[in-house]
């Protein structure tokens, strides 16, 4: 059994207003799945590359929207999403406090955002 | 891209003081994990045995302690839980209010709780 508190967990930024926090990883022995606590503070968004594996995200608090290839979501807390392998999507914090999500990838998928200095310019 | 919010996801109660809602299910084309919303009412508790796949869970209100085989751990909002291939560990809820985590599993891991007549005596 591995605990872990999201307070105590170190907290990398991956671009401006956007922070991540490793909670599960392979590094402590998830067999299949990783999860990270997302944090995107008001204004900002994510990337919205699409990659080929999917995301599982639960929003805990804050108000966003999803923009897609085809369609835009209005998203918040208590919901849950899919967004499948090859999708395009960005994550946009549009409420007065940030979005704050648990984000679950198969193992490895993200391994190159566990670098500190991993950065990219939005 | 697919979206469902906890409140309007049915819910399933698993075993007497449990109930099970499937956020995110294999049905819906989850490609590898499946999420669950998991609550414990207060004074209640989990199953027991151990499983042959892991669980990761996100404590998101409430009080409770897992029961291991060797250890015994509190949990609190904010923590961030692996259970390991063929751990033993039985969730108690001991604080006021339910106590209430997202859970995720492996597709298809426990597809007999899907079956709303499922029911276990404690």
């Amino acid at each position: 059994m591995y605990v872990t508190n999201v307070n105590s967990t170190e907290i990398n930024e991956t671009m401006p207003g956007v922070s991540l926090r490793w909670l599960l990883s392979k590094e402590i022995g998830t067999p299949h799945f990783e999860m990270r606590y997302i944090e995107i503070k008001q204004g900002y968004n994510s990337f919205g590359d699409p990659h080929e594996f999917e995301h599982e995200v639960y929003v805990l608090k804050g108000k966003g929207r999803i923009e897609g290839k085809d369609q835009t979501v209005e998203i918040n807390p208590g919901d849950a999403i899919l967004i499948f392998p090859g999708e395009k999507h960005r994550f946009f914090s549009t409420g007065r406090e940030s979005l704050e999500m648990i984000c679950i990838i198969p193992n490895g998928a993200e391994d190159r955002m566990k670098d500190k200095n991993f950065f990219c310019k939005p």
